[in-house]
């Protein structure tokens, strides 16, 4: 059996909705449509989230890894 | 079918008009010239925004990749 | 007898609840499911902990490896 | 047709006037007289600006790349 | 004669107790098991302290070493 | 004729007095005796300045690279 | 004759006394014992300094290069 990595976790992912916080404090929640090395990520149907609330929706986005603090499947 | 990269979405949207967002809280929407591995870009025809308003007309500008939080291609 | 390294702990702590301290003040404590050489880490069945107290539970959730201070297993 | 790449429009804008922002808020306006893969650059005849303000003229300054957040020629 | 480099004293406190004073103004203090080349570290029989005082025993842990500023022997 | 790089520029600088401006605000002026492709720089005669008044003579000092924002010669 | 390196200015230091001033505002006055291309590096009878007064000494200590501004020789 081959030993998990991370990455196989964004790949199980894909395709599902998840939340990404970011380290300016804000929160995107998406569809992961995709995810490279470095963490950069897309996400479509994508909303901004700050606090709680719904800001806006930003449908696809790009967002650099390097900003990312950490990612979950919503339930 | 080869898995999607988030390089390939920052290709579909080159020569269309995108969002960036910098970790300097400002925003410079304008259309998408170039970018590379380090998400370094070009914008043409671009415009500095803060707050939701318009600072200034910056024409074509290169925005270094590090100083970039997310991108979004506009509606 | 070959030297010990730092990651040959975080593997065998593999399947182990342990506790993740990050540079923004938060704890995640949760399964160790995977790890990589950038020490981005994956928690199965996580709690995002502050100032000692649950704040939600989070399930899986991918860290990104630079904003990890320290992990530690728990007792 | 090549693709077009950011350093490309770097290129085009040597030995024209540039508008350098930095991360530390401060502008160098100057003649673009080299430039590397870290967007190190070199600027000629320089000046500092701060708050649109003229704060003192540099001459030849070297600038590291990492500090850098945009570039822009002037009109 | 070779000449001395940082990872050979490092090499020579594996097993001994040291101070490790982080990024974030706190002391961890533990007996040293393992370093790599990226300063990753971890401590055995760890306890953190902050400005002088013990905050609480961690047993055994691991530290990323982007957010080690120094390490010292304990006399 | 082949294009002039950055690296260049410092070349030509030294054995000349340059003033070298960091992240911290302070400014040492002394002779460029070396630097690398990092930037790190070895200035010999060097004074630390901060709010343009001289605070201490230094002598030789060698300056970490990313600590740098910029260099200048002295006219 | 071969041009000069910062390193070559550190290696010329080891076996004497120095001052190594860190981006957390604290100096470190030692022997320079080690360094390496990340100028991570080992000073032996070591103390610190915070605002020119003695803290404590430090006996043997390693210093991650990412923390240091500069390194100078005493006179």
């Amino acid at each position: 059996m081959e030993t998990d990595r991370p990455l196989d976790t964004l790949n199980q992912a894909r395709g599902k909705r998840v939340i990404v916080e970011l380290k300016n404090q804000k929160q995107f929640i998406g569809v992961l449509k995709s995810f490279d090395i470095h963490i950069n990520i897309v996400l479509d149907d994508a909303e901004e989230h700050e606090a709680g609330e719904l800001k806006r929706k930003v449908g696809t986005c790009f967002i650099r890894g390097d900003t990312i603090i950490l990612l979950t499947p919503t339930k």
